[in-house]
């Protein structure tokens, strides 16, 4: 039987992946990288850095894969996604099948935690629906993005007794949930926070969190937004791209 | 200066502590220890085994207080917990003042992330807060029971462009939140996920993640609620406590 571990690696600092990922990173035969091809050369060097750091010596191969454009100026965006997904799953099954030998370990590495906002279990998942490609999968957790910014914060995400949301801009966008008063947003390519005109609200942002660039701004939405906005954008065109969380909390009673 | 590290250690498996925590581990001069003196000497042990797994042979002091009682019968939830946090937070500061010297670095292991129900980070606050003593506070993420969760049942908690909300049993006794359909469950004492008589709704329960005794349910909660109610009653028999989380997942269209 042949195993696929989708490892995550936490968000952005190398040495923020646990032992068990490092002793799963030193299991597999076969790294799979899917490719944009794109201005990210940071964070593919990251990987590799991780890879270095932490496999030693040890050989092991790392194949790269395209990963197909995802249709941008679609309408409707769910569709969108498991659209582009399916086209990742074709990828994905060539890949392993063509590369991964009997009894062999494949891995996916992944940003963060590969619970959260991420592709990886529902393509593999449905490389085995639909194809004739067996393997078992196993995960390995990952610290996301979501308690690395609460960590550099040196904040928390809930309060007593209280729940938290974890959504994206879009939503945001969409309004504001109306029961919850913590609120962390990702993927969040439009600054929704700065439409918000609520003079309780709270900010904590992160962009690039545990790497070199990292940048953490926190205070009332009304006061930091546009720094926030401003940061941002110099960032994202100085550097041609952008990893950034943030929580939004409502000042209450207690 | 003294600083204060409060480092999460993850959820139970003494090798889901990052790389990052082990060298915050192997900085620290002072462990600091609240001690209930009750029933869970298998995690005291468990915590003492990363200590030494991960700090060697490098010597440390561990500094245990007695954690004050919560008062259980109060009616009002948020208040007791309140009043106990002031307690321990009057407990913490006098362990740090008599036990930690000049430059000196202690630190509080947390299960799991210590941005998620866990009260480490606001009782230090309110050391500095309403004592002279100063330090600096510094958190390592930690991979929570959510993550560990989800890896373990190999799903994620999200769906593609869908929130996911994490909230307590007590919340949920008082009802489902409306808009998210993805709900993450924790410190429910009273199984609430058993009144819940929804044909859409599945569950994704867990108990002692990543340890020995770690159970793992899945499926409909219509079938699944008595099986777990029972798992959930024997183990806590057995072991005398029980950590345990779920996810509920409601079946939608996409």
């Amino acid at each position: 039987m042949q195993t696929i571990i989708v490892i995550g690696i936490g968000a952005g600092d190398p040495d923020q992946v646990t032992v068990q990922a490092v002793k799963a990173l030193n299991r597999v035969d076969v790294f799979f990288v899917l490719d944009k091809g794109e201005v990210k050369q940071e964070l593919v060097d990251l990987r590799e850095e991780i890879l270095r750091r932490h496999c030693g010596d040890r050989p092991f191969r790392l194949v790269r894969g395209r990963d197909p454009e995802r249709d941008r100026s679609a309408g409707a965006y769910a569709e969108a996604v498991h659209d582009w997904r399916r086209r990742r799953a074709d990828v994905c099954g060539e890949l392993i099948e063509r590369e991964l030998g009997p009894g062999q370990t494949g891995a996916f590495l992944v940003w963060g935690d590969p619970s959260l906002y991420d592709s990886t279990l529902p393509i593999l998942e449905d490389v085995l629906a639909r194809t004739g490609i067996t393997f078992q999968i196993e995960v390995i957790p990952g610290i996301s993005s979501v308690s690395a910014l609460a960590a550099r914060h040196r904040t928390g995400l809930n309060r007593v007794g209280r729940p938290v949301q974890i959504t994206t801009g879009r939503r945001l966008a969409e309004g504001r949930p109306g029961d919850v008063d913590d609120l962390v947003v990702m993927l969040d390519a439009h600054n929704t926070f700065a439409e918000l005109d609520d003079p309780d609200l709270e900010i904590f942002w992160g962009a690039y969190l545990g790497m070199p660039d990292e940048i953490l701004i926190s205070g009332p939405v009304r006061q930091v937004a546009e720094q926030i906005v401003a940061a941002r954008s110099e960032a994202r065109a100085r550097k041609g791209w952008i990893m950034d969380t943030y929580l939004l909390r409502r000042r209450t009673e207690t």
